[in-house]
């Protein structure tokens, strides 16, 4: 090795030991007499001193070292006069006899530091740099520590990796696939999984029981921020089970990454129906780390002509705890809040108790004082508190309360990251209409079961049926979710045929399952993770792309290495393509 | 759980015990008062026992179960009278109280038994089928160990596993690419990656200093027996370090992986340059478990009027120790072996020793006693021996003589699968001369690095530079291979002008590699292992596919999931191609 310790490992009981560092340069200091190098790798950083009265040429040759140039240094530990408590080495220095330069730098176009000048654009275009600042380095060295603690607890429970194809079938049911021409088979091509969710089916119906796979999984979606066209699962399927067994064994993997990642003790997980999720928070992610449920008015506020509650649907607010002080002025942003078209509300009702125990509320003229006591009865609402109440269509009611209920959840400052608070949803819909195109959706993919005490409904009202289907959602954000899966053939038949699939195009797609079903396939179900969000969520970040080492931008470009790019003449002829409009290279 | 415990747990000291199991039904026999039945799961098989005395409809229900129905039966845990000391829970049975039929099944189109009637074709349709049969199982267990134990060692020693993209760009240097057309791109592609080599240097430049992956790499070649379009590497590479720190480190690998998953202590791993196993094996991948060494007679056979060996660059020979004995009919297979076409000897020239001291060759007429005894001598043969001869070309005999050994090695019970032999092979040449094309190529991969004291070389004899990498062989199967790459801009881009790039090209493929080496570069290196081929070295097979859940065939197929396929015109419009004959799906 071209070093005998890391730059982050050297104490006082090290002092008079002769040894050789090497590293990056993160910055020199020259005062005059005494040259100071702070010599940084991933282990840490530690101070390298040049003394003019002792060695003036090495001095001298220390003091042309630019940033980031790397070194090879060797000399003698000593006891600093001015010891730094921050750092684990910072009570000693090392008094170099003799240095390398193993290569120099240019000038970085950012500086590598915590807090660093570069802009996203720049940072991205040299990511080899930007992984070289602390919290970017400490991301990827978490979600390291994530994948590890995950094997070790599935390990030792009994599941098993196994690794499924990347190259497999396109089916048309879900998100857009990538496809990849095969040279081999012209005019064919593979696609890459969205999941490996059929093959991890056929190993329970392989027999092995427990499996799972830390898994690259590709969606070729119009990419937003949180999102990126490839990303890792940790993807998980059990046999013999009930649901309440897959609960158990990842409420346990849940708990184990609290505690061996964050040293954090998690409470049993609570459980709630989806139902519950949207009458009290308007969403299939609540954020439980506060209360503020939605209350519903609809009833008690009807009939006093008051034109935007009567039409309602539905009418519900939130009840702000102490926030009763809220000026004119905030009460305005909060109703400019509401009416952004990307949440939609028609307008914003308030109604304030005071602290000295009167009403005040912005539909005054249309509701008696007696009135507004209903309303602060329904709310449980005490003296000091603010009421803010939505109406109109049920659905868009429901989701901007919960944009509402979170943005007064963060004024209050009640979203704390380095608080957890996991929940599993239960209980979801088997299916969602969809408008548009005037069919049945599966809401999480068509393999999964319905309850079988539901099952009665598929024929009568498939939209009543409840799934055996299970989210797990931590501070508002989902982190995985997962089914008890069919694995009957007629009953998987059935759903095909209820997803609006003709018998042909079912065995074409999904035959080799259905095939499977019929050779003894045993009651098995499952879970997936998203694991860069599982990761920022640790973090306590909310972006996925600082967790990943080489991520694509908004447009699925890598920047840093250009790609995509074109591809020649000659690679495309041997796949048996053309393009439809731009020439290709050369 | 719809059990209480496997099939594979329960012993005597669980006598008395109710219990439930889950599975499926290995075989049944109905011995009239009595029907047995082992029921089977990744655990292991438990017998079932049925009473036609104690409970008779109970026991015809189950003499209705078929092969593969899958059940969950309740019962006691009992000893029984006939033990199989071959199971682990031979000495007991359960005495079935009620049981459910979970899923029926099909007569499966071949045998679930080791030694199973199913030909290749039909176990690959239906492999979901074939895993359930314990051979296979036990590889896809034996590949889950191995992972685990790659992790736990590379971990341990400071390793952190990075994932690197897979939507990456095409470079012509190498075997052909597998692309992904962009969508949102029109007109360019994605590629699959190769190898994360790019990336793995670039996690250097980065600081992150010991980097480890297990990852999916692809390579569109025409296939053979032993590749897969989609492969597995254990990918690594290290900061800081000469080669003889990786050799260490990835030699502690090696010997923990032995000793975890084999329970075999392996002996410290010698090291040969290239030049001698050329010389001495024909090879750049000796299988050391045995000797056998080629000898070289080109100076002591030549101008005795035997024009093959006159003409020959190259005469050279193996001692096949206690082959005397060999006949007329051997000797003759042994020739058309070495004359089969993959093979191309013009002929074999035999000496044999006998045990009397007598010597009789295949060339007597050309060379008198006291000249075979400087053969024999040269072979350092005692009586008993058999010499091989091969005359020509020197790669090709060369080439010839090492296929010929390996044969002699087989025929001799030299190549115990359950012995290992690694061995690193080290000093590869830098380049490689094709004929065709009139270039050199990179023999590793245009990252290596040229050995210091040979690079004056790189102007004035290329060919004869060689390089700082390395190969692991374990009995004479390549298991893994790496370098200390180039970390130096001015050297990487001498070494694309030798590979023939243009500057434009050069930084239009590698740009921001040879950029990242202008930002503090440090020296590194590493290697990769081929990780399917190294399970199913550890498993005593020579077919890779045995070791994959899913594989593809010989046409880069999957048969199960009939795929590669056609995809709709749709989704070719979406991605801006078309198809240059076949016509789209629909």
């Amino acid at each position: 090795m071209l070093r005998t310790h890391t730059c982050g490992e050297l104490t006082l009981s090290d002092k008079g030991k002769q040894v050789t560092l090497s590293g990056w340069i993160q910055r020199s200091r020259d005062l005059g007499g005494m040259t100071f190098i702070d010599l940084r790798d991933r282990y840490g950083i530690t101070q390298l001193v040049f003394n003019m009265e002792t060695n003036a040429p090495l001095c001298e040759a220390a003091r042309k070292l630019g940033r980031e140039f790397v070194i090879s240094a060797f000399g003698t530990v000593a006891e600093r006069s001015n010891k730094n408590p921050k750092l684990p080495t910072g009570d000693i220095e090392i008094i170099v006899e003799r240095f390398e330069v193993l290569n120099t730098s240019k000038i970085p176009p950012f500086t590598i530091e915590d807090n660093t000048d570069g802009g996203d654009e720049l940072r991205m275009k040299y990511r080899y740099l930007d992984l070289r600042r602390n919290p970017v380095r400490e991301n990827i060295l978490l979600r390291h520590r994530m994948a590890i603690e995950t094997r070790n607890y599935m390990n030792d429970t009994g599941f098993v990796e196994i690794e499924t194809p990347v190259l497999i079938k396109s089916t048309p049911e879900g998100a857009r696939d990538f496809v990849v021409p095969s040279r081999m088979n012209e005019g064919e091509f593979y696609a890459l999984p969205q999941s490996p969710q059929t093959f991890k089916q056929l190993l329970m119906v392989a027999g092995f029981d427990r499996y799972f796979q830390i898994v690259k999984c590709f969606r070729d979606e119009d990419l937003r921020a949180d999102r990126q066209p490839e990303f890792t699962q940790i993807d998980c399927e059990m046999s013999f089970v009930t649901q309440d067994d897959i609960l158990a064994t990842f409420e346990g993997l849940v708990k184990h990454l609290f505690r061996k990642v964050k040293g954090v003790e998690v409470n049993d997980i609570p459980r709630m129906p989806f139902s519950e999720a949207m009458k009290y928070y308007g969403s299939d992610k609540p954020d439980i780390r506060f209360g503020m449920k939605f209350v519903e008015l609809t009833d008690i506020v009807k009939g006093r002509d008051f034109k935007v509650f009567d039409d309602a649907a539905l009418v519900a607010g939130i009840n702000a705890t102490g926030c009763a002080v809220y000026t004119r002025k905030q009460l305005d942003a909060l109703t400019d809040f509401v009416k952004r078209p990307q949440i939609g509300a028609g307008g914003l009702i308030y109604l304030r108790y005071n602290e000295d125990g009167s009403l005040k509320s912005s539909v005054d003229k249309f509701y008696s004082e007696e009135e507004l006591k209903r309303w602060v009865a329904a709310f449980g609402a005490k003296p000091g508190d603010l009421m803010l109440i939505l109406a109109g269509e049920e659905n868009k009611t429901r989701k901007a309360l919960s944009e509402l209920r979170l943005e007064m959840g963060n004024q209050l400052g009640l979203r704390n990251p380095e608080v957890f608070a996991p929940l599993w949803v239960v209980d979801f819909p088997l299916l969602e209409w969809d408008d548009e195109t005037r069919r049945f959706y599966a809401m999480h993919h068509p393999f999964t079961s319905p309850k079988p005490e539901d099952v009665a409904l598929l024929d009568t009202d498939p939209g009543k049926v409840r799934a055996n289907a299970y989210d797990l959602v931590i501070n508002g954000v989902e982190i995985g979710g997962g089914s008890i899966r069919i694995h009957d053939r007629g009953m998987q038949k059935k759903m095909f045929t209820v997803l609006g699939f003709s018998d042909e195009d079912a065995q074409a797609q999904f035959g080799f399952l259905m095939n499977a079903f019929e050779y003894g396939a045993p009651p098995h179900g499952g879970i997936a993770f998203g694991f860069d969000r599982m990761c920022s969520l640790f973090g306590g970040s909310e972006s996925i792309r600082d967790y990943i080492a080489f991520p694509k931008n908004n447009a699925g470009r890598d920047v840093m290495i250009d790609s995509p790019a074109p591809i020649k003449q000659e690679q495309l002829d041997e796949l048996g393509i053309k393009l439809n409009t731009k020439a290709p290279k050369e």
